[in-house]
């Protein structure tokens, strides 16, 4: 698919500046490059962003000017941009276009300036004064507009989620005894890029036997043996958005104590999809998956979240966890709304024994869930 | 090959308390990954490391326990390391780990914490007072130790370029008319993988015909065609080292233009090369190359860099760049070293006509150079 139109551009632009005008800002220094991305279409490695009420000024270097440029006068085209081109340092060319707003109240992004460029670019500024203060942290501001995804979202989504999918349903003419984890990833990551993804969205995971107990395994060099369980977690980026999906593969015919675990995992995918919909907490959400792990008796074997938005980053807002006491008491945001995507992937490990995890990819539809990601959900027994 | 071994770490160790001495602090809180790594062996995704006089901490979650309980008493194990298991928040457990150094003087990385982690863990660390500081901001202090590298690394990195040069060999089997840029560069990463590579070390470039003008760009659907130049340019990541090799294909018989060219380029490639010796300053073996393509007109054309530093990050130290005015000025540590790794890739691009760049790893000897890579220089005319 082609980037964002710009008339998608258009509206995040006013989002953005309308979350500035409700913090009395002016402008906001954006240096997060999937928040770059989605407000610009522009996806190289290095960037800044200015956004002012007018305009919004692209801070880059010479190699990816050319790639800015054959977007103008095209539908893709972000409105209102102008470049400034590097020369000689990132941070230098940030502070001249900081000073050339002098007296504008301008944010930057707290959690993605590192403190050592921070003190940098206050300590280059011209002297800061009531009138003209210094850059103001902010936090989440093009975040927040990102966890709602528009219709042009929603659409490489889904079809990202559909080619994913098609990996999923291959995986029994992967996963084979006498392969080793490795040789399996390498299966699964060829089988991802064949399916029109231009790269893996994070290091696929092929954990079997007592490795399926870590749920970030490596893949290694041990060999798939009979009566393992094989946890299979993987993802790909299609036009810079992310999908995750994970199934698991029991070599041989599963006994009993693998199915009674399978259908609790099951239990709490299906219960957490179950509870979404427009308006319900998030927390809520990750309670159903939780909920349904302890009256199977695996509340202990259950240790990370429910699951993560998806969208130009991996894991983004929102997080589908439990409430933490003391950490988020006060929690904005917690209710899901429609047009955001979230993985569900409930999972028990028990050391030793080995792990199971089902995960899929929803969308918060305008009256209850979609399930975006579509392979057969059981356990895959060969 | 296993993970570094305890001696390895133990110097290191020694390394970075040394600086901090220099410094008057008596611990670091390092947050950055990489770093991480090369203190510990810890290989997971998300961590925090307290270095103390005489003892680590490593702040991490209970999916990398596992991982790291397995390294105790094997040649690998990291001395000294205690682990402080995050339940809830990793910097409410750095919090606590600092709350428990009163009065200790402790460094943070500021180019690896955001404005917003920082604030965060500062808003909450008892009252600070002159006996019992704030986290101090530092820089670079092991990423000075990391840019020399150890026997250990050495023979990693060795290994590692080895095996991309296999790669290299095989271009002329790869890249042929008819085939995408995507196409080829789902070969080039099927065989980086395939050589023990862990996964690519930053997204494969194959720029084709007009393309290859851009010193970045990401593989289309461009169709290789008669007459194109194609550059190539791919790394891997081994036993977490990150070697990084470029070369440029001609389709078909080359002309003149795109021999004087390729000359050119080849001529600076090899007298940055020829310049590497320990005690050379960076900005010396970078003129080197530029010379070269001034000499052949072609200044204007080699817009980036000559290289950087290879090792666990694959943009590191030692940086093979020109003094850049007014930035550079008084910039230390200007001399490479013997240990040091880094690329050489000089390169030339002519937009609408195309780019040539030649790239290969090199280790500062103790008398001189030793390219690391080794595959043909010369034009691959296909």
């Amino acid at each position: 698919m082609p980037p964002a139109p710009t008339a998608a551009l258009e509206r995040r632009h006013a989002a953005v500046r309308q979350a500035l005008t409700a913090r009395e800002l002016d402008a906001l220094l954006v240096t997060s490059l999937p928040n770059i991305v989605y407000l610009t279409n522009f996806t190289g490695s290095a960037a800044a962003l200015l956004l002012d009420r007018d305009r919004l000024t692209l801070v880059t270097d010479f190699r990816y000017v050319t790639a800015v440029e054959a977007l103008r006068a095209t539908p893709w085209e972000c409105p209102g941009l102008t470049l400034a081109r590097v020369d000689g340092a990132y941070d230098d060319t940030i502070v001249r276009a900081l000073t050339a707003r002098a007296g504008v109240r301008v944010g930057f992004e707290a959690a993605h300036l590192s403190v050592s460029r921070f003190r940098w670019i206050e300590s280059k500024l011209p002297q800061q004064s009531v009138s003209a203060p210094a850059p103001i942290a902010t936090e989440g501001i093009v975040e927040r507009a990102r966890a709602t995804k528009d219709a042009y979202e929603i659409a490489t989504l889904r079809e990202a989620a559909r080619r994913l999918s098609v990996v999923a349903r291959s995986l029994p003419e992967i996963v084979a005894r006498g392969r080793t984890e490795r040789a399996v990833a390498l299966d699964v990551d060829w089988r991802v890029r064949a399916a029109g993804f231009e790269k893996a969205a994070f290091d696929t995971i092929v954990a079997s036997g007592p490795n399926a107990a870590l749920p970030h395994a490596r893949p290694g060099e041990r060999i798939l043996t009979e009566s393992d369980l094989v946890v299979l977690d993987f993802g790909g980026v299609y036009d810079s958005y992310c999908v995750d999906l994970t199934r698991t593969v029991s070599v041989g015919r599963a006994d009993n104590r693998v199915r009674e675990v399978y259908a609790a995992v099951r239990d709490a995918h299906d219960r957490a999809i179950a509870a979404v919909a427009p308006g319900r907490s998030r927390f809520e959400i990750d309670g159903a998956a939780r909920e349904a792990m302890a009256a199977h008796g695996l509340a202990e074997a259950f240790g990370h979240g429910t699951g993560h938005g998806l969208g130009l980053e991996v894991h983004e807002d929102p997080r589908i966890t439990r409430r933490r006491p003391g950490l988020d008491d006060d929690v904005p945001d917690e209710a899901v709304a429609a047009g955001m995507v979230f993985t569900i992937e409930p999972g028990a490990y028990l050391p030793g024994w080995g792990g199971i995890r089902i995960e899929d990819d929803v969308l918060v539809a305008a009256d209850g869930v979609e399930i975006l990601t579509d392979a057969p959900m059981d356990l895959i027994e060969i």
